[in-house]
């Protein structure tokens, strides 16, 4: 059994030793407590749920100061951004929480006996009901926001389910930390034992997603970390869903009349999001069409002269660290790709790395280019033809987002016939922003075509939580065996009658 | 390539050669027309799609008399099931049309720019859009409402998505007739060429689930020919959801205030429901948990009476004859079961089956008796104390349908954690009735655990429709590239506005 070690990747050492990795028989005792949780939580009502959200939040919260300390120690990603994820991550809680309130996520829904041309209906009652436990694995690159009190959790919690979450080798002081508080406000509120619970290893991932407890699974990490998931899931002999949200190049198109009116503005902002974080956001501008001539040369001039500025930075790991710089030795050595920025390699010691800038000529763009590079590099893609475009559009990988500048004198229809390219291989259509910052809210959609997730739902904002529900159906049953919403003169949330949307 | 046949069941004499099984080629042209329909019918708007809904359910309805008599004479069910089925088939398509006219299924949400606790965000708006080339399979008990004019068709076109039927092999020709009728309304209302195609042949199947173009596959039929569909899928370089509706037992529990009650009507009840189309419904109640003692008894004796009372039967092909056939002759030398009820096999021609009635003690129940029968049988399994039916419903296979039948004295407290494990456990529970009938309404829904299902959504019903979708998100978008459901004035559909939902 392997140790699970706290790292500093500023400096490469190891900061403490948290424990053993979860074994196998632990993994097993805490699905089984999660599954044993399940069902007790099913019954409890959506007030209760609302108030475990809430105390999660406000717990997390109270903790802010040694949390965001620890965070920043384990992952070099700076207190200003993790006071700002934390801050969002108890946003997310209290949203999901107003969302259990509302209600509308229950899809309740009851057609009463009649009449119908097949004959006489029974009384028919549907709303979704928890599936079960929820196996969350957390992501390296957002300590807070998309791991241990992520929005896979929150949105599992908020649909009625135990969690058992995998804590990222990248951050486990801040996963215990996390699963601390959340344990100690979920034990304050009266939570069954094992509503949370945290385990720690690669293998304890894996006998988690093979456990038969286990409902349901919400990841958000690489594409092969998620493809082996998918293939252990696939040994089971029950099948369980997979909400992955994995690799996302997400293209930005700058259109000729957006190059000619604002190239300084595009050029700076292309560089800012694609170096946010170090380069380390699944929504990363990774790949940038930009005509060819003084317009787009001003883009990549504006774009080069400001990560040339960027210092030597840390990465998340040391695995994520390794991989950038294979990564880019592999790509200098592609013969038509050009270097617009780059630090000297001279700077980068064990633990730093040096931001980059490329360029190809859209005629020389093959898939070795369009796979996602996790780190503060970007490629420009230069066009000659706008009627390029689309078909290049179309041979890229789907992402998370797409993203398209254009300017004042736009040719509509050609535009038009872009957008269409655009938005069938992307979850997010952006105009004249980057994809970076991720918005918390009802009208989010945060997913893609494979390999951005394999998922028909969001992974952030309020709908995420219908990943964790299922219908259930109650034919001519007696009032006082129905779940509270489904009886006749329930009122408090939007409901379905005879057919007919009711607000509440 | 094998030759396609129309067999008629009651002889086991070939009616017709079809043609030639779809070969590899043949069905990429069909999906590669299908993907380019797909790209055309997302622009239309909802009330063409509505219109081609209702065209479609009126074609089938001017030629009822052809498709009832074909559908007959391949697969034995008999004109007056038949005509009900093809009513309620053109129901289906008419409550699809009406919903995609409602409009609330798009989960239309306008989060406008503003300030949050993070910081400003951009204006966000969002809604389900289709995902393209949808796979259907036919199931073959149900050769209008679950195949090429089902509710998995109905669906997808609703959704606006094109589709790529593979008929099934026990009614081919009435396939090939429902598939000419709705491709002249389709054409009627001008609908690209690719909006809906067939394809016949096991091989075309399979040729269909690995096709790049296809994104969704929805299933109706047999557990192994499930499995085998998904393993087919997980060789995809790019997955797709599949939505399986595949085996179920449907357990029936009798309680003994119950069987008090009204053992005779309850005796009949299950006979007729599990006599009901030849015992080939997928919600045919195929176990039946009946109190020991003379009130069950009085049920077991009721329903074998009225089993013995029925003549041989015709399954719906020679496959699901043999397997009828070899499963009873199994049971037959299970050391448990006691045969209540079975005609002499002397009656049995090639073509007929006899009904049967099995008894077992609850001790003696083994998984290989949990199996899900396809036709006219099913089994009592006689208990003696009611505290174990607990754990005995939580040892069985997940099912569509639990139900459970109540006296005037009943123990609600016993009661309620009975119907906790019966809901876990299935995705309809029913009060004092049978499982078989499946209302197309809001409130059905059809689905449940593996291995009933391996959804999270209905296959019967509008809100089936969301198998077909994904969400997209348009941030800061000109209101001129926005679909009109989320313009800032459009009015007529449900939508969520700032986190609050507002009717039409």
């Amino acid at each position: 059994v392997s140790e699970i070690m706290s790292m500093d990747p500023r400096t490469g050492a190891i900061r403490e030793v948290i424990g053993l990795a979860t074994g196998t028989d632990e993994v097993d005792r805490l699905c089984t407590q999660a599954e044993e949780a399940a069902a007790e939580l099913r019954g409890r009502p959506r007030s209760w749920r609302v108030a475990l959200l809430r105390g999660m939040a406000d717990a997390l919260e109270a903790n802010r100061d040694p949390l965001v300390a620890t965070a920043d120690a384990e992952t070099a990603l700076g207190e200003a951004r993790l006071n700002g994820e934390l801050t969002r991550t108890c946003f997310q809680l209290r949203l999901f929480a107003d969302t259990v309130e509302e209600g509308g996520f229950l899809e309740a829904t009851i057609d009463p006996a009649g009449q119908t041309p097949m004959g006489p209906r029974p009384d028919l009652r549907r709303m979704l009901v928890p599936l079960g436990p929820v196996a969350v694995f957390g992501a390296s690159n957002f300590p807070f926001a998309f791991s241990v009190p992520g929005g896979d959790t929150a949105s599992a919690l908020a649909a009625g389910c135990s969690v058992v979450i995998k804590a990222h080798e990248s951050h486990p002081a801040t996963s215990r930390l996390c699963g601390e508080a959340m344990a100690a406000a979920a034990s304050a509120c009266g939570a069954p034992q094992g509503t949370i619970a945290l385990v720690f290893g690669r293998e304890a991932g894996a006998d988690l997603v093979r456990h038969p407890a286990i409902t349901a699974v919400g990841f958000t990490g690489s594409l092969g970390g998620g493809r082996a998931l998918m293939r252990l899931i696939d040994t089971r002999p029950t099948p369980i869903p997979f909400f992955g949200e994995l690799s996302s190049i997400n293209p930005v198109v700058i259109t000729e009349a957006a190059a000619a009116d604002r190239p300084k503005e595009i050029g700076a902002g292309i560089a800012a999001s694609a170096m946010l974080g170090a380069g380390q956001f699944c929504t990363k501008p990774g790949l940038v069409l930009v005509p060819r001539g003084d317009d787009g040369d001003m883009i990549a001039k504006t774009a080069a002269a400001a990560i040339a500025a960027e210092g030597p930075r840390v990465l998340l790991n040391a695995g994520i660290t390794r991989s950038f710089r294979d990564r880019l030795v592999r790509d200098s050595t592609h013969p038509s790709l050009r270097t617009l920025a780059r630090g000297s390699q001279d700077d980068e010691s064990e633990s730093l790395v040096t931001p980059g800038l490329f360029e190809v000529d859209l005629s020389d763009l093959d898939p070795s280019l369009t796979e996602e590079c996790f780190g503060p590099v970007t490629l420009l893609v230069r066009y000659d033809d706008p009627a390029d475009l689309g078909p290049a559009v179309r041979a890229l990988p789907s992402s998370l987002t797409a993203t398209v500048h254009t300017g004042p004198d736009e040719d509509d229809e050609r535009l038009d016939a872009l957008l269409k390219v655009l938005e069938n291989g992307a979850g997010r259509l952006l105009f004249n922003g980057f994809p970076t910052g991720v918005a918390v809210s009802w009208a989010m959609h945060h997913g893609g075509g494979w390999p951005s997730s394999n998922s028909q739902h969001t992974s952030v904002g309020p709908t995420a939580i219908r990943r964790f529900l299922r219908p259930m159906c109650w034919q001519d049953t007696p009032e006082k065996f129905l779940p509270d919403e489904l009886r006749d003169h329930f009122t408090g949330i939007p409901r379905r009658v005879n057919g007919v949307l009711t607000t509440a």
